[in-house]
């Protein structure tokens, strides 16, 4: 049978909001944006998907106003998450560490740590400075790998996003 | 060309969560089993959704352990958030509050307004308390329309579901 394809019947802002972020890849997409992968082979090479998969998703969150599309140079753009796709922290946030509480394995962890800038504190697993007291915005948020060595994947995204940097930043690949 | 079923190149945390709670319906099911919706037909009528998807969804939420199974009376079972799928409160309010902020459409607004039990302030819409300067577990939230008498859906859980009440608590359907 099939399913419908959105939640008409539901007069919920959970359903409009699984409209939008809900489809497959989609919030994954929006997590390399937060942790600055912004160009489209990266962005493809990273999440290992199929570039008309990923180029359907983008379309699709620029036109609902989740990113822009900004060129940087004739040809090429790169995509930013506007203050409505920034304002996604707190679910991407929470949802990676209730993964990490849950589903990560035996032993194994959160694989990334968020600090505060402003003061170096870890974050808690929502997102929370327990020595500001405050949920700091994304801009203000650092990401550093959980064990610095351990094995991973060797392409050059990942080993960017292996190194120290803050969220939102462009990495370098 | 066909996807993968799961997000299996993805050494992260949220790629994790989806692959448990990024099922079409499956953040709704939980949704619905916050606000107190807890027996199979009263879900399947509220969300509107085949039976056998309904069924496949809760199956596989009860062995990932999100979900309990509890008898109510011979050979029909309740179902209730275990530990870990309370714990996807954050992420259920903070989806709802950032859909409505973006996708409620012109002066809509959110449809339900929650607040703490303790002191009857209204919730932020990432779930926190501005009166405590806490994040209330869901058994301390009360749910109640932001529109009493406004038009709805005049099924028997949809009714239940605009009174005045507690997260958690069984809705008298």
């Amino acid at each position: 049978m099939a399913l419908r394809s959105d939640y008409e019947g539901q007069t919920c802002s959970l359903a409009r909001s699984l409209e939008v972020v809900g489809e497959r890849w989609t919030l994954l997409i929006i997590r390399d944006l937060f942790f600055g992968v912004r160009r489209f082979t990266p962005l493809q090479e990273n999440l290992d998907i199929p570039r008309a998969v990923l180029s359907a998703r983008l379309t699709a969150l620029v036109g609902r106003g989740l990113v822009e599309r900004r060129p940087y140079r004739p040809g090429r753009d790169e995509f930013v998450l506007t203050e409505c796709g920034l304002e996604l922290w707190p679910v991407v946030v929470s949802l990676m560490g209730w993964g990490d509480r849950h589903f990560a394995g035996a032993g194994a962890g959160a694989p990334r740590v968020f600090s505060h800038v402003a003061c170096g504190t870890d974050l808690t697993p929502s997102g929370h400075c327990p020595a500001c007291a405050t949920d700091p915005p994304p801009e203000q948020v650092e990401m550093r790998p959980a064990r610095p060595g351990a094995p991973g994947r060797e392409d050059a995204v990942s080993r960017a996003l292996r190194r120290r940097h803050r969220l939102l930043e462009p990495v370098a690949t």
